[in-house]
């Protein structure tokens, strides 16, 4: 293999070309950040179990099949994946209210949705990620038509299966972000990550206290501690879970 | 008539109560918020100018099949409208990129869109007024499909009755919001003010300086100086079209 040029540091991951231009390689990374990078830490071994998570969950989609961009797992803090044009654009799918859903339409934490709702969010650090409508994602061009049509129904089929999936690990998904891209045959994969960073999980055992429940990046954005903890807790579900069902 | 009573009292109208249970009298104030209220001050006459404006222009829309609310100017800072019951949304027509849309999207201000934008906003001051997808609007339940289906297609009607108008006056509508109530037959009507105070009117005379152009309340929230001039301006102008007109 020859030696491995950075082509992006981002927050959470670093990506590198290999001998393959259809090719990248994923480094997941400890860091931590919140409400768009004013918040800044780490969290020990997040690199290793976020990559061993989102492996876990994009060949469950595969399985269902659902495209993804992941190829392999060559080491337990990277990720193999097809080189994609990553669209502009951060796909939410929430089953209940929380985050900035409830902070700009006063809807209580927790308020289960009558169906699982498909945001769409301008990917634009600069201007802080801000929601779009489907006009405002049309008139800058972000997408065709089609292609959001597409990306919705991917991301209701990608909850149906998630939340089954969390269902088996007595987790509650809440929420979570997707990214697609484009291959050289500009056909839509799914693409970053699926783990605790960009996820709301809540544990079904706990359901006594709210804060307790919290199994995701909230333990981080909000302080409540045992970030590590919840994280490695995910994880070893996910792997319970996946060995149960071979 | 009786004595009159305080319904409502916003930022920049007082509701009272008249003999005529489905009439109410507004009456327009000189005092001027912007920043959802976190900065304050007074604009000299703006209550005689705007009510002047707004009463002239409702004449217009009505002249031009639009229903409003607006039923007569019994004094110059005096409205008398039909009694409503006024939906919870901000309705703002885009004809150019300015305010917020520039924030939100990147679109440099002055932008002229290629077809004009209509966005609903949720009309809550405790929540800042967010820009609201459809789903989200339907999640709230704020408006029927069919209720919004109306005051888009209201919107649009408005809107170029409007460009027009003020075309006339030399004036480029840049945007506007709108609000629409319903009275006892649940029938829409367009309600509220449209005033400096909820448009952006920038002056075509004036082509070679932005902030020149101003004719509206930005002269107010970005400090641009002789706000009383421009209010004044832009009545002048109205009422010199509609004498033209007549
Ligand atoms: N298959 C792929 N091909 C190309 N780029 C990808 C692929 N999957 C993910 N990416 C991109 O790689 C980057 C991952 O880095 P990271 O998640 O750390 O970014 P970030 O800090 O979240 O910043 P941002 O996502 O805003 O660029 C993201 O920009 C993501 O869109
Ligand atoms: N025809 C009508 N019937 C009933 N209420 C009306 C009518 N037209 C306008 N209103 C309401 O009267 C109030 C006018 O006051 P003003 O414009 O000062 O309010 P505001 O400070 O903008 O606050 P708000 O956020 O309530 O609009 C608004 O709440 C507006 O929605
Ligand atoms: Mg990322
Ligand atoms: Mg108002």
């Amino acid at each position: 293999m020859s030696v491995k040029t950075r082509v992006y540091e981002g927050k959470a991951k670093i990506l590198y070309t290999t001998d393959d231009p259809e090719i990248l390689l994923a480094e997941f990374k400890d860091d931590a950040t919140a409400f768009n990078a004013q918040k800044r830490g780490s969290i020990e071994k997040k690199g290793v179990i976020n990559c061993s998570i989102s492996s876990q969950i994009f060949q469950q989609l595969e399985a269902h099949g659902i495209r993804t961009h992941y190829i392999d797992t060559p080491a337990p803090d990277q990720m193999r994946v097809k080189a994609l044009k990553i669209l502009p654009l951060e796909v939410v799918v929430r089953n209940i209210a929380a985050g900035s859903l409830c902070q700009q339409t006063g809807l209580a934490l927790g308020t289960v949705l009558k169906k699982p709702l498909v945001e769409f969010y301008y990917k634009n650090d600069q201007l802080g990620d801000p929601l779009l409508t489907s006009d405002r994602l049309f008139l800058l061009e972000l997408a065709t038509p089609e292609q959001v049509d597409t990306i919705a129904h991917l991301a209701l089929q990608i909850n149906k299966s998630l939340c089954d999936f969390f269902g088996r690990c007595n987790i509650t998904l809440v929420d979570f972000k997707l990214e697609f891209g484009l291959d050289a045959q500009q056909q839509l994969l799914l693409a970053d990550e699926i783990s605790p960073d960009t996820s709301r999980l809540w544990d079904n055992s706990k359901q006594s206290d709210p804060n307790l429940r919290v199994l995701d990046k909230d333990r981080f954005r909000r302080d409540l501690g045992n970030v590590e903890n919840a994280y490695q807790e995910v994880l070893q579900r996910v792997l319970k879970a996946i060995e149960s069902s071979n």
